[in-house]
């Protein structure tokens, strides 16, 4: 899907110096792509009876909620400290400097419910990593991971997949 | 759609005292509450021919994507400064102790199309007036406003409408 790349709007050195940061409002502002993006994904997973979709706070919930839509799933959201009202798990993870923290409720997953994350792109991925950790703290099973975009330079992907997750991107960047 | 009512949970005194918050978490996490929500939504605009759909973050996100995609429009998204890395117009608008400012891409509308806002829920409406705002400072034509939840008492569906905008609701409370 490298036809998708050219719709992809890169900004030079946003949120810092030295970052060329991949837009992707370009994507979702344009109907065709948008609907293609989602499409996309959903093949992945279409035949393994998804029961919940998870997507990650904020650009994560753009992608993952249309993708529960359309393979019938029920949408559970991610968030961080202080956003959910309800009673929640949570898992730390580390940041280049420093760490952080991820919230889920904790009636959103059942034991033995066939979950995929989603989100907008993988980079560290340390908060897919800790996604995941709060997925099977619930007790669900991970049936993968998917995002529009992979930076595999930055080993998200691989980490992910080297703990046995499928991870499904539909571009990927060789360098920044 | 009352029925819809009991599967929002209410969490007293969150964020601070007094507030009976309505956590839609729980009709998201219920995939059949979910499609029915979707569906409903985008049965209120089906025959309007929808360009845009526009969604303020973070929990308009999980209602205007899967609305987007249903009515095979594109997705546009409404952010607080700092979050669009892309060049920007803005609102401000009032709070109920001081001001706020929301963002969007100058490049997400264009000149006459038309234009729908879907958020969660409608409040004071000073989110979904300044977002109206963002959308007719691009040229767009705003075909209405949609919620899950319309607290009337607070007004601002009708401060909305008193402005000429459609205002759509799935549930509306009578009181806090």
């Amino acid at each position: 899907m490298d036809n998708l790349k050219n719709k992809i709007r890169e900004v030079q050195d946003w949120p810092k110096k030295g970052i060329n940061f991949k837009d992707i409002t370009t994507l979702l502002q344009d109907k065709d792509t948008f609907k293609k993006i989602v499409d996309s994904l959903a093949e992945f997973f279409k035949d393994e009876k998804i029961d919940k979709v998870v997507g990650i706070d904020a650009r994560g919930f753009l992608i993952a909620s249309p993708l529960a839509y359309k393979l019938n799933a029920g949408l559970v959201i991610v968030r961080k400290p202080g956003k959910l009202p309800f009673s929640t798990i949570q898992q730390e993870y580390t940041l280049e400097y420093g760490k952080d923290v991820l919230q889920m409720h904790t009636d959103a997953i059942s034991r033995g419910e066939k979950v995929i994350l989603i989100d907008d792109l993988i980079a560290t991925g340390g908060t897919a990593m800790a996604t995941c950790n709060l997925i099977e703290k619930l007790g669900g099973k991970v049936a993968g991971v998917g995002c529009i975009i992979d930076l595999p330079f930055l080993s998200g992907s691989k980490k992910l997949k080297d703990k046995g997750y499928e991870v499904k991107s539909l571009i990927s960047y060789d360098s920044e």
